[in-house]
């Protein structure tokens, strides 16, 4: 009997991109953990600005980890994206019924969530047709305040896991460093313009050879209030739907009559 | 005289993920070089499959290299996305007229447009207000014949120099791996549903330990004659305008009415 009930239960499918030991993760699967099966699968190092990069030239590792509250949990040598593919494949042997990715440390809002390996991981199982959300903490923080944005997941993994959905579904969701007393509830927005302002240090190394590294200030050119970025600034957790047919089609039609 | 009529030429910056030694790059280069002041900045070593990965993690160090022609030209060791952000800081030190990615050996049609760091240096010079493009040609040999793409290539980059386009332009150009005469022209499309369906392969090391390694088979779930990978099989070279907006907005939508 119990062996039928667990079986009936969905399937969570838990990553991220700051690595199995971030403490995002685990509040990630504290949040939902009530809600059905939980399979944590994760990088076994930062992988932060990793995109939507996939392994190719290398083999994978998987290991089986510990993690708190006995989860079933896993850790792989690869991007979040090759983490989501393995789990499909050699973990679950099946689609998971929901993925979630995160709790980021740090904003994916915006331009972000280009760059971001939280939502590419979230994006590779919208691709294979399941319901998917990324989730970002505004903190990045080894110290970060997890714990206001929790019943908030709670409630988007339910609805995740009750409405009969669009075939890709897919959300970018943030969540502003603030007092839980403070957080106005959950706001469905678009992508804002706004993007880093990137600048390079340039130094010399210890053998005098010149190198240089990423730095930038975040600049918003968006001035809707229909924005991620003007939610957050007002205390909303941003939801943006986000799809993966990058086709302009306003574009299209410019180039079809004109080129 | 000579010195101000070169400040007058526009400047097209070159940048692939195949490496600056890929036949692929110097293929674009010879499609170009006539049409302005050519600068190439690429990675030191393949990144295929990179996506948009940024390096925050370490230095990036940037080295001179000759290129055929006497062509001004940079290696770096970062991501193509990184080569588009140290050159339009650290060398050009200002936008590009127009940034060319590729060519590409191997198709970034459909939903490869995710995975591809062509497309991804591509993206990022377009959330820069720099009009740009990505080529690929459907043959990842290393003796792919990059001869019949070239005048396509041309009248591409031509364009994109002469009309005054939309602030954020950005075109998925790939071209059939056939013989010239066989090739019908551009066409205008969208992005195809159409993607790999994943498989890991799973052996031993010289040690027991278990690895995975990725492979996959392609598959087009979209009939649409209107896709990239419908041209592609016609022969023609297909053009997909891409935006970085990544807002379902249709889902937008429906949430906001049904949450």
């Amino acid at each position: 009997m119990a062996k039928k009930k667990q079986k009936e239960q969905p399937i969570i499918l838990v990553t991220n991109d700051d690595s199995i030991a971030a403490p995002g993760i685990k509040a990630l699967v504290d949040a939902v953990k009530h809600l059905g099966r939980v399979v944590v699968l994760a990088p076994d190092k930062p992988q932060s600005g990793m995109g939507h990069a996939i392994t190719i030239g290398h083999p994978l590792r998987l290991n089986k980890v510990p993690f708190d509250g006995g989860i079933e949990a896993y850790s792989c040598n690869g991007t979040p994206v090759d983490c989501v593919k393995l789990a499909v494949d050699k973990v679950l042997h099946r689609k998971p019924d929901i993925c979630l990715s995160g709790v980021n440390h740090g904003a994916n809002h915006s331009i972000n969530v280009i760059y971001s390996g939280t939502m590419s991981a979230a994006m590779e199982a919208s691709i294979e047709s399941i319901p998917s959300a990324g989730f970002s903490l505004l903190d990045y923080s080894i110290e970060a305040d997890f714990e206001p944005g929790k019943k908030y997941i709670e409630q988007i993994a339910k609805y995740m896991l009750s409405k009969k959905k669009q075939k890709h579904f897919l959300l970018n969701v943030n969540i502003p460093a603030v007092d839980a007393s403070l957080i106005k509830g959950l706001k469905i927005c678009r992508q804002a313009y706004a993007k880093y302002e990137e600048d390079f240090i340039e130094r010399a190394d210890p053998h005098g050879k010149k190198y240089f590294w990423l730095t930038g200030e975040f600049v918003n050119f968006d001035k809707g209030k229909d924005t991620d970025v003007w939610a957050l600034k007002n205390n909303y957790i941003s939801v943006v739907p986000v799809q993966f047919d990058l086709t302009d089609y306003k574009l299209k039609t410019q180039l079809e009559e004109n080129w």
